[in-house]
C-alpha cells in the first residue's frame, strides 16, 4: 500500500491520487427510515458495506470471491460520525478508500456526500481482519492483497 | 397434528384447545419505525420469526438443533394483514399457532394484539417447506414433527 | 384503471400492455442475507416498497410528493411467495404492476426475478390504503389517482 | 456528572459504583444473521439503541416523553469494536453506561458479554446531541438532564 499514514487516518482530506477510491451512488430507501423522518444511524453501515462491496468489484475481485476461497474479512471495529441527516429519497454518494491493506488487516475509510448538493453528510471507517472458514485468524494471499491495493501482478 | 382444516385457515377464530399455541411479548424498537412514525410493515416478519423460535423451544426442540440436524424450514409464502399501527416503545404479544404439521409442509399462523390493551394489530401466516443442507426438499425427520407438534413420543 | 380483474389477480401471467408496469434491478446487499446464506424473507417486502417508489417516480409522481401532501399509503396487506433462493451478490429483476387503483385501495403486485438468467424467484401484492396526517382513512386525491393510473389529465 | 474522565472513556474497566449503569438481556434473532452465520456488524448499533431505551426508562424517563417534549437526542457519532462472534440465538446481556452527561453533549457507553459464559464479545459507544422538532442544536433541559445522570431533584 502506497497511503502514507497521515492521509490514511484523516478520511477528510483531499483525496491524494496514489490511494485507491471508488464511489457508488444511491437513495435512502423508505425502510432504512425512522420516526424521526431521517435514515437511521445502522443503515450508514449496510451503506459502508455496499461501498465495499463495489470496491473490491472495481478491483477485479468480487468480495464473493474472496469468501468462495475461504477467506472472511470480518469486521473488528466499525465508526460512523454523522454530520447531516439524509430523509426518504434522497440520493447519495458513497466515495470507499482503502487506507491500509496488509496481510492481517485491511482498514477501509467512508465519506458520504448528498448528491447533487455534494454536502459532507457522515464519514466512516471499518477495519477487517482475515479468519478462516474455521473463524481462525489467517494472512490475506498474496493475490488477493494485490488486488484490493491496486498493485500490478 | 389434530387441527382441523377449518380452523387452521381461520387464524382469527377463537383458540382451540387442540391448537398448540405460543406467546411471547416484545415492544417496538426505535430503529423498527420508519418516518411514518409506526413500525414498519417488513418488522412483522421479523417477530414472526421471534415467534416461531419462541414456539419451537417451548416444544422442546430448539430451531438451531433442527439446523444442526441438516434441515432447514425454508419460508415458502408468508402474508400479514397489518390493522393497526404501532409505535415506537409500544409493548405488544405474537401469539403463534402451528396450523399445519406434516413431512413436507409446516404453516405456522400469528396473531399481533397490543398490550396490555389487548387490541388486535396484525396477523399474518407463514408457509415452509423443509430442505436438507443442499437446498433440496426433504421430509422432516418423524421425531422432530412429534416434537412440533407436541405428540407423545 | 383498466385492468381487467382476471389479470388483476395473477401476476404470473404475461404482462398485459393496458397495464402500467415498471421494472428495476438491484443486488442483494450482504446484510441481506441470512445465516442460511440467503436473502432473508423480510428483505423481499423491502425490494416490493423500492419498486413501489420507483413506479411512482416513473408515473412522474415521486411518492415524498403524495406525502408531502399529507397523505400515506399504508401498508393493510403484504405477503410473499418465495420460489428460488437469491444469494449474496445475485441481480435480480423488480417488476412492479399496479393492479387496482381507486380512491380508498391502491394493490401493487410483484415479479422478482433473477437477473441475467431471468428465473421466477418470488411474487408478491401489497394492498394500500390512503389515511391522512391523522391516520383517518382518506380518498386519494384525483390527480394522484389519475397520474398513478397513468390516465391523461 | 460525577463520572471520573478515566473512567468514562474506557468501558473495560470494573464498573465504577459512581457511574449510572444499566443491564439487560437479548437473544440473536435470525435476521440479525448474515451468511457468515453471525450477527451482523450494524446488528449491534441496534442493541445499543435498546440499551439507552432501558437506561432511560431505568432512569424513570422513558425516552418517548424526551421527544415528546420535543427533544431529540441524535445519533453525532457511533463506534463499535467487535471481540467475539456472536451466533442466532445466542444470548447476551448489553451493559450501558452513562459516560458523559451535559446541555449538549450525552454520551453513552456499552459493553456486549455473551450470556452465561460472560465473555466480552463487544464495545461501543454513542455521542448524541440535543436537537428540536426543527433539527437546530438545542440545550437538553435541566430536569431530563437531572433525570438521565440520577441526580436527586
Amino acid at each position: 500500500m502506497k497511503n502514507s499514514p497521515s492521509s490514511a487516518s484523516s478520511p477528510n482530506n483531499p483525496p491524494d491520487p496514489a490511494r485507491p477510491v471508488h464511489e457508488l451512488r444511491e437513495r435512502v430507501r423508505y425502510s432504512e427510515t425512522d420516526r424521526m423522518g431521517v435514515a437511521h444511524n445502522k443503515s450508514y453501515f449496510e451503506w459502508f458495506e455496499l461501498g465495499r462491496t463495489e470496491f473490491c468489484r472495481s478491483r477485479g475481485l468480487p468480495y464473493l470471491e474472496i469468501e468462495d476461497r475461504g477467506v472472511f474479512l470480518v469486521v473488528a471495529e466499525a465508526s460512523c460520525r454523522y454530520l447531516k441527516p439524509l430523509r426518504y429519497d434522497d440520493e447519495f454518494v458513497v466515495r470507499v478508500t482503502l487506507e491500509e491493506a496488509a496481510g492481517r488487516k485491511v482498514v477501509f475509510g467512508y465519506e458520504i456526500r448528498s448528491f447533487p448538493e455534494d454536502k459532507h453528510v457522515a464519514s466512516g471507517r471499518t477495519v477487517h481482519v482475515p479468519v478462516d472458514r474455521d473463524a481462525r485468524v489467517c494472512a490475506l494471499p498474496e493475490d488477493i492483497l494485490r488486488k484490493i491495493t491496486g498493485e500490478p501482478d
